[in-house]
């Protein structure tokens, strides 16, 4: 297979016809594939589906007396106060059980750390314009909290290990209007990687210039491993407690991929002292989230060994639509000099890097075909990547077969937009 | 009988032993009784017992499609948005659905628009010191909002038709730092009185001098009359819309005193240009409420009427409560020139008001005795009852004997703080 680079005019020319031709045929057959977000697919809900009528008439109360159905509780029944800490290695009192959404725990806490402060601390917006460090190709949504509260956002480069954490300890140290990172240290999305125990630990030992800075640790993927040995990462609360920063981190957790994506339990973690703080917020905030859905997390789980054997079920039905990716980036597209892709052991993502300049064009074809793809720079602060060259891809959701169809396209717009690239230098 | 103002010292005196006398026989009993908050009661949350399992592993998607153990969604499934708006007399485009908490809607709205302004105005907190009226007695927690936000409140006399509107009025039109108001229209909280439909006119009309003010309208008891011929209330949407205030009204309401009140569903519903507004920061701040929840409520309400129905069965445990609290009070302390007390005709609470300076003691007295109440000065601003005299009942949570024996309690309290008062006068 020759690389594209090394190709003449009229090869690439011959090249691009026969591409156009082939991909001229998918745009007439009306297909309509979906593979933009990380959804979880009918097959893995239904793995829940028990879940619907687990409790009774008879059965509404927690281990602790408290009924499910009535006002009270801010931060959790037990049980599952005590799941999420077991899954994390934590004490309870180290716990806050949300309600379903984890973005919603995370907003919030954006939100009164601008408006209120960090603890005691100034409100962050009056001290002037405040930073976030987003290390790139990141979650959009995380970008999207920043714009919302017109936060500045800093692009931080994304190894095969975590962030640039030279850069991140530079920053974080000299800069005190930096108030925050974003981090999702589990088969990141969208590349999947997974931090290097020694870039958790350098997390933990980072010297802020702010007194008030956070790091968002949101470790969406905690029990998403597809492989047979699944990766552990270190636990930030302890170490961060260890390098006297106890109350420097939030962690944030979610069964969103674990049961109903819509309808899950979340969490968020952190020193007990931040906890005992955060929960004179919810007073004023919430009546607290809906315990009944908490106890039919608990009673359809059991408890942190009943997460994770539910999570290898899941695995069995991620594992072969990210095979199928893989293998067929790998068949189509591996030694053409025109693509770079992840192959995760974990998370939601595929994360694909094509030529600098392509990835808008790749989207823009996909969709004139059917295919329907996260936009392009959706993984970059402000929407922007710099070398318009990464696409997330979402095989999740779509059936093994449409997902092979989906991918063909892919290979083809990648294939086409590389030779029009090539032509047009 | 005679009232304790024209008693000589010595009857008060001969009284207070012998109140003294009865009390101290109740504060050996050891008794617990908790009339604290406006709770529904086991037999209540009973009724809606098949909601529980009224879902199967077949039955989890909405009437569009949707699945609603999926993501997507942000402002309700059409079932619940079409039973809140045929509730409310709006269309559903006016109606978004929130979580099980209407607290945690008004609390964000109310943070939005100090950190970001109503719609595309300044933020409140940018332009001075913030106000809001508080029609007082009222309910708390909206008074914990205020405090949170550092927002100055500026008590409202509250009437038999709701809040002194000439004031209102004049404060609206006079001071532009003045954004906002709770009301709790129907039933309100403590009094029990409905806004009258003169009242609810004028605040359509209202001229505020901050084109930024806003009507915090609580119908958190929009459906719930104790007695047969049901109150209503006119629509103020429609009214403001009239009156040239399209956008200047927030409704909220909410499913916790209808379902279950830790899990139940609630809704904001305002002009339909302030719901497309408001969608849009929901796209930051969420993944949507639990779809679940609300087809849950949806099948066992099916529509409007079925809500409404189900509301007679509450009607029918509550009214014998209300009566026997109005009973007691008028048995025990009619004539005796210490107390009164309203009789209301929906909601959750009976306020009562002793002579001036006598709030406090009674709730101390009954503590002493086992019985625990609202702290006085809950229902005021900063928790500042100026007269010390408003104390809030709420008679829906205990079993009947339970309440009786409180009550009876309560009415002791009440002759001997207002004997210790004359007395000491």
């Amino acid at each position: 297979m020759k690389q594209y680079a090394q190709m003449s005019a009229s090869e690439l020319s011959a090249l691009k016809n026969e591409l156009e031709g082939a991909f001229s045929k998918y745009k007439e057959s009306g297909r309509k594939l979906n593979t933009t977000r990380g959804v979880p697919s009918d097959e893995q809900l239904a793995l829940c589906n028990e879940m619907l009528t687990c409790l009774s008439a008879e059965d509404y109360k927690s281990t602790n007396g408290t009924d499910c159905r009535n006002y009270g509780g801010l931060d959790g029944i037990p049980e599952v106060k005590k799941i999420f800490a077991d899954l994390l290695d934590l004490t309870p009192d180290e716990v806050i059980v949300g309600g379903n959404s984890s973005l919603a725990l995370m907003f919030d806490n954006v939100s009164v750390n601008v408006s209120h402060g960090v603890r005691d601390g100034k409100p962050w917006q009056s001290q002037g314009q405040v930073k976030f460090l987003c290390p790139s190709p990141g979650y959009d949504r995380h970008f999207t909290i920043c714009n919302y509260f017109h936060i500045d956002m800093i692009p931080i480069a994304m190894g095969n290990d975590g962030p640039d954490m030279d850069i991140v300890e530079k920053l974080v140290a000299s800069d005190p209007m930096i108030k925050g990172i974003w981090c999702v240290p589990k088969y990141s999305n969208p590349t999947g990687i997974v931090y290097s125990d020694e870039t958790v630990k350098r997390f933990a030992k980072l010297k802020p210039a702010a007194e008030d800075f956070r790091i968002y640790w949101d470790n969406a993927y905690a029990f998403h491993g597809l492989g047979n040995s699944k990766e552990e990462i270190p636990n930030i609360i302890r170490l961060c407690e260890e390098n006297g920063n106890p109350n420097m981190v939030y962690v944030f957790s979610s069964f969103s991929k674990v049961s109903f994506a819509g309808a899950s339990v979340t969490c968020m973690a952190s020193s007990k002292s931040n906890c005992e703080y955060i929960k004179k917020r919810l007073t004023a905030q919430t009546i607290g989230p809906d315990k009944l859905n908490q106890l039919r997390h608990a009673r359809f789980f059991r408890d942190a060994a009943g997460v994770l054997a539910h999570m290898e079920k899941h695995a069995a039905i991620l594992q072969p639509k990210f095979k199928l990716v893989t293998d067929t980036l790998k068949r189509e597209l591996d030694g053409l000099g025109i693509a770079q892709w992840t192959n995760p052991s974990g998370g939601y993502f595929v994360s694909f890097d094509s030529l600098d300049g392509c990835a808008k064009r790749i989207v823009t074809l996909c969709a004139d075909a059917g295919v329907a793809l996260t936009p392009a720079g959706a993984t970059y602060p402000n929407g922007i990547d710099p070398k318009d060259s990464n696409i997330r891809i979402a095989p999740t959701c779509p059936p093994l077969a449409e997902l092979k169809d989906a991918l063909e396209i892919f290979c083809l717009a990648v294939k086409l937009a590389s030779a029009e690239k090539y032509l047009s230098a």
